[in-house]
């Protein structure tokens, strides 16, 4: 399994940040993944979100070739973790270029990344702050990859 | 808003730990949320989850009143964050006890928990592991508060 994560800019939050290696050591175990942290739209006013998410959305797609993009927005289809093993074993096969995952800043993704997504993909009805939805993610990729390879991985 | 957590056990990953208190000390802020560590079944042996889940549930009984009991379990209904923003702010009126969720631990909760719920509910389709489950909760209600103090809160 080969895996690619990208997201705009660092973790802020330090217990975040010690969270995410955390799960980054454990996925290393299983499988290749890594997470590339694009430009961030730093000193652009809150009140042009267009222009924060441009400039975030041509910061990722340095990093797009052809592969699967997996976009992470409110408006993407739920999986279970067993399904999402399924999807990542199921889409891995027989590709050259890792599956991509994208992350959005706190506006989440441009709508140009979300229609040229492969997938597009939400973690729960609710809200997650962007921070937050990047440890969800790696716990569920961690879980996914434990679910494949028939270790146990307890709740 | 008066709001009890009730849990079994000590979250073990520290850092899991600093973003617990991390969040609440923002819900402290915007309404009272206390978090009680109830009785963990330690020493029983992981083949026999029944005894395990009977002696976490009466660890858990022993703070239970009269309340609205509202469980996490994967068998719940999922909300948005403003659907449980309203959830909190109509379940809390007229209330003379905290609203009381209750959190299992890697098992679970005993499905005499569940029978005693005023609500069931499930934060994801996904299985997040039962401490990451904490975490994931405390924002929801950190959130939820906001929203009902028409505070903003990015994502």
């Amino acid at each position: 399994m080969d895996l690619k994560i990208l997201w705009p800019g660092k973790t802020r939050d330090p217990a975040l940040r010690t969270l995410q290696s955390e799960y980054l050591d454990k996925i290393a175990r299983l499988g290749k993944c890594r997470v590339i942290e694009t430009r961030e739209a730093r000193g652009v006013s809150e009140k042009d979100p267009g222009r924060i998410l441009d400039i975030e959305a041509a910061g990722l797609e340095k990093h797009l070739q052809g592969e699967h993009l997996v976009c992470l927005t409110d408006r993407g289809d739920m999986m279970t973790s067993r399904q999402f093993a399924g999807f990542l074993e199921k889409t891995s096969l027989g590709q050259p270029y890792p599956i991509t995952f994208a992350v959005g800043g706190f506006l989440g993704l441009a709508d140009r990344l979300l229609k040229r997504a492969g997938t597009r993909m939400s973690l729960s009805k609710m809200t997650f702050s962007h921070e937050l939805t990047r440890i969800v993610l790696l716990e569920q990729i961690y879980r996914a990859l434990s679910i494949l390879k028939g270790l146990h991985y307890a709740k």
